[in-house]
């Protein structure tokens, strides 16, 4: 048993398969004598590296696998002139593919060597962790950070096939996991009220991973990703709405070190900075505001900094290097009611330090 | 007075302007506050940077200049990195522009910049070399080089405008010059035997830089350049012919270390071998082949190596690794008679190998 979302984008356009035990490669079925080289990292490598090149073989590819150290710090640009050294040495042409195999991390670093590989080769994402499954791995979206902040060098570059392997899962640490759920909340907020509230009736179902409503979750978050990044594939207006959380999301996962708020998390806390904002801007009903920010303790995600809170001044200037802003002004993604958000809202300043410095003052 | 060559590509068309003193960021003009970084050469910033900053004023946008070092040597990933951190320096955000202001070392470098940073920003070519005026400015081609090889790295990003300032040609080195006048050559033999006829007949006021001709030939080429990359912008087909005496051309380039040839004397070297092959393989008049050869030579061109002419086993290995191959099979372009050539044409190495150690024994 399998399910498959279609991604419509005209002649870019992929499925992604949920389930188990799924073949990999076959959108290449009748090419022959197609090399791959897999990314993975080291701490998905020897669990799923030989699985996934066992599952190319029986499409006729054959593989080799380079692995990145597992985290964050991977995500440079260092990593990525390994990499194409090494696509050098495995004798990559433009007619080979590279498959990510791991967490968002790895995806967005493998894709965007296969983006600037011979200016762009095709990709193949095997998503590994939660939050690529239903976020990172579908709409093409790839990149590498810089020091001074994350995803400020990268490309738009369509996976030709999506294969989330739900097995995969079962070994995810719980944190991560988790931090991968933050994701699927945002899906609620931002497109489906019904789906908001299918996550809030299944909260011990989806803690305990029960495979039923895993493989229902990630189908229906994989569908809205597909539906909106088929409205919007270049984030040039609706696609925005997807950064739901990130504004400030962002600046805590850079502020914090990389690594000590996994993306999920971040975007957790990010969520309820934006959920306020929402009530005081969008007239969005404070009770509402309160379900989610419930629903997502509820999941085990943080809502607001316990410590080493970044300094307002940190925090501002961050904001205002985001690159979805344009002439210095950050842009805000906010609630109107649960299912239905407003993109490209800019927020006066004070606003956005009352509400930072007012929750220090709480702790 | 003038000249403007429109790409046609959908929504990512532009045009090239090509005269004296000609505005700057003009497809720009109604927006406001808008950033732009000039990225050039320090062998073109003291003569044209002041300049070029200055038209952009004229149409309300504020500049700053970035000059990296002159030489191919630049065009790496690490110049790449820190473009990047100068433009978080200089605040670009995802409306701003990258001008790159210089040859084509600097356009494809800046062109390869604008492409990933931010997932790609606007960016506009103003070409100050013989060579990058009538090829790298136009068609969206960008990337940096690997020490493994040429161009190894990019993406297709087309800049929105393509000014080519003639005045600034009067300021480059005659090999410079030469190199770009291969190129020239180029277009009549791939697409235009009137075009070739009118270079052959016009050698001397070519290398005499007469301001009539070198508009005339300069938008000839654009022209055909346009026409190509309309037919076929992502090099899927017959932009491939574009490569004719690329494909030795660029190993004769990397064998002898970057800076021994200059790229357009290294593509005459390819066009002679080129040419050559055509004759075995293709049946291109032997007379016509000559007179190719004879164009190169009387416009300074080089069309064989003289000294260390790199061993036939590192040629062969470097051509396998051409990015333009699939399957370990290098592809050549080749001429069935002038203005009219093949691509994708494969080649016994015996019989590449038979013209590279001849031609050795002639010398």
């Amino acid at each position: 048993m399998s399910e498959t979302v279609k991604v419509n984008l005209g002649d870019r356009s992929y499925n992604i398969s949920i389930g188990r035990n799924l073949p990999v490669g076959t959108s290449l079925k009748s090419e022959q004598n197609v090399k791959a080289m897999i990314v993975s990292d080291s701490s998905v490598t020897p669990f799923y590296g030989l699985k996934c090149q066992k599952a190319l073989q029986a499409q006729g590819i054959e593989s080799t696998i380079t692995p990145v150290p597992a985290g964050e710090a991977s995500k440079n640009i260092q990593c990525a002139a390994m990499l194409y050294e090494k696509a050098l040495e495995c004798g990559l042409d433009r007619g080979s593919i590279i498959v990510a195999l791991g967490g968002g991390m790895v995806g967005d670093l493998a894709g965007f060597v296969a983006a600037t590989f011979l200016r762009g080769i095709r990709f193949i994402q095997v998503p590994t962790t939660l939050l690529a499954m239903v976020d990172s791995s579908v709409g093409g979206k790839t990149g590498v950070n810089l020091p001074k902040g994350k995803n400020l060098i990268g490309a738009f570059h369509q996976p030709i096939e999506v294969v989330a392997d739900l097995d995969t899962l079962s070994t995810l640490p719980a944190r991560e996991y988790i931090s991968g759920l933050a994701e699927v909340v945002k899906y609620g907020v931002i497109w489906d009220r019904t789906f908001f509230e299918k996550i809030e009736n299944n909260i011990q179902n989806i803690l305990d991973r029960h495979p039923d409503i895993l493989e229902q979750i990630i189908k229906r978050c994989c569908e809205i990703k597909a539906e909106i990044v088929a409205m919007d594939e270049k984030e040039l207006g609706v696609r925005a709405i997807l950064n739901f959380g990130h504004t400030i999301g962002h600046c805590v996962e850079s502020l914090s070190g990389y690594g000590k708020y996994l993306h999920g998390e971040a975007v957790a806390i990010g969520m309820a900075y934006a959920g306020k904002l929402s009530v005081s801007e969008k007239n969005f009903a404070p009770d509402d505001c309160n379900r989610m920010i419930h629903l997502l303790s509820g999941l085990g995600l943080p809502t607001s900094i316990k410590e080493n809170k970044p300094d307002w001044n940190n925090l501002n200037s961050t904001m205002l290097k985001d690159k979805k802003g344009r002439n210095n002004k950050p842009k805000f993604v906010l609630a109107e009611k649960l299912g239905s958000v407003l993109f490209g809202c800019e927020i006066p300043t004070e606003t956005i330090k009352h509400l930072w410095l007012e929750e220090k003052c709480n702790q």
